[in-house]
């Protein structure tokens, strides 16, 4: 099969690559349509340094095999990606996302879903209604992420709250907290993706990261806010708009580590970080499905998977939005 | 009055430093008994590099005035230690113990309790019961800070918590937290204060901080890690010992900035970091008052104020807990 792989030379299209064979309990997909994600491109620069195969982990496709589970033949499918081994102590309490001897779709030790197939636990998949388009299916994965925010932190309708950060996630996540009717914010550095913003439901105020408004905001800061600019500068930004008990929530993964993070701050201003990554599948399909979540405008181009190569030159570029690539 | 200062030349006493005058809605205490806290310690070595003026924020002392408030006259009380303006943004939204131009009882802008006399707002204090000794009531202010965390964190008592750090917060903190049913460890490098813990009601599993038995505890790491260490080496140590989607609370302030810290972890890992300071004082007057929580062991030693050099200095060596400190 075709296979967009991550090799020690960089990410290469291999035509012959083996397909999959489906585990005890898994399921062969084709893959209809796949996103690119930012840490497809940490990957990429070298984030966890390592990983072989191939890359891709939003995907939506169709069940071909399915041994011993017939019923899901045929069905239409997105998968969450982390593989819990299952015995472990993590596993045993409940945490097999966090299992430390994971596997996780395009990211740690299983091949992803730039190719032909892919295979995953029946036990990872969730069907896709009928009504729900590929191009709409295909962004399930980073909703459930930015939806995960909720299912850590409980946001009221009375707070404050900044996104920092109008990237692929930070418009997705913008739209998972405008639901709450929560006076939001969401700041960013491009014009034109915070213009995206009059397409969505909800009450938005966008605003460019730039002094003279970012120190009113500073004046205001937020019970909330989303870091998820993707960069350390964003991080010490991202502290400084929260105000004293209020909540740092942290979406991005960074390559570097921090050069000096004063802990007594988050100390005496009583802030709480929440580190927050994957998250549930069920209610990114219901706001998918009954429109509440738009992703229409985050679309920005198609790729054969042919041209995966390209694809994520493509979404690596500054103000780029979602790039999907599709194998058929 | 008698008054131990820090002044730039480090800790002195003056024996003819004004008694303060009370403002409106404020009473002039005289103070019982004072207890020396790490603040204080790291106050005199340079943290948030400026105080100047009478160090001291854990006190109990009877009201000898109070203008337009007769009622308080002749009270033993006990007294929070943050005084909001009352006007700005963060005061108006119930963050008065945040605000940013507010004065902290012998921390910011205002003389402490290591003097014959301070004064507070009215609103800052709280009546000690009568069944209560000096020698328990001037716990108050620490204890409050200890059940802090379980205003912030919900511990339930299935959870499996460390408190990393055996000094006088962290035997507190150990006490506040043993009263949910929680599994508790309480890792410490010295046996004399793990020792103390079999004083306590509750359950305990004191630990001492060596390589092999940590090993151990890294294998089965904590819902909820509490760090009480006051070193920026305690938080990396308590960073790998909660488990994933897990919470570190942080109840110290150190005066150096981490070095390295890696936020992808927290991230990865879903980690929620929590800062903790000041805390409630009604509970912490009901838990000394009710026996529930023992703070007899807790004391060091006791000096006059006439050798209160000497008590700050007997305060900052290894292995003592609280040292009090009597103006009578």
């Amino acid at each position: 099969m075709r296979a967009l792989l991550l090799t020690a030379e960089g990410p290469q299209l291999q035509t012959d690559y083996p397909t999959p064979q489906p585990g005890f309990g898994e399921a062969l997909i084709r893959v209809r349509l796949a996103g690119v994600c930012s840490t497809d491109l940490q990957l990429v620069a070298g984030y966890k340094g390592g990983y072989r195969g191939v890359l891709g982990h939003e995907f939506v496709g169709e069940v071909v095999e399915a041994p011993g589970n017939n019923r899901w033949l045929g069905r239409r499918v997105v998968g969450e990606l982390n593989i819990g081994c299952g015995r472990c102590d993590l596993c045993r309490r409940g945490l097999g996302k966090h299992c430390r001897s994971r596997q996780s779709l395009g990211i740690i030790g299983r091949d992803g879903a730039f190719a032909d197939y892919l295979t995953l636990p029946i036990a990872n998949l969730h069907v896709v209604p009928d009504g729900l388009s590929d191009e709409a299916a295909v962004f399930v994965e980073p909703l459930a992420a930015a939806l995960q925010i909720r299912e850590q932190v409980a946001i009221t309708p009375d707070n404050r709250v900044f996104v920092l950060g109008d990237g692929r996630l930070g418009l997705l996540v913008a739209q998972a907290l405008a639901l709450t009717g929560c006076d939001l914010t969401v700041i960013g550095r491009t014009p034109a993706k915070l213009a995206l913003l009059q397409h969505f439901h909800g009450i938005y105020q966008p605003t460019l990261n730039e002094a003279p408004v970012m120190a009113e905001l500073h004046n205001q800061p937020a019970d909330v806010v989303v870091e998820v600019t993707g960069s350390p500068q964003g991080f010490a930004q991202a502290v400084s708009l929260v105000r004293p008990g209020g909540t740092l929530v942290l979406k991005s993964t960074f390559a570097a580590a921090l050069p000096n993070f004063d802990l007594s701050h988050l100390v005496v201003d009583e802030i709480t970080l929440v580190g927050s990554r994957c998250g549930p599948f069920a209610p990114a399909l219901r706001l998918l499905s009954s429109g509440l979540v738009q992703v229409q405008p985050l679309i920005h181009a198609r790729y054969p998977i042919d041209e995966g190569v390209a694809a994520l030159d493509q979404a690596g570029r500054k103000g780029v939005l979602k790039v999907l690539i599709q194998p058929l």
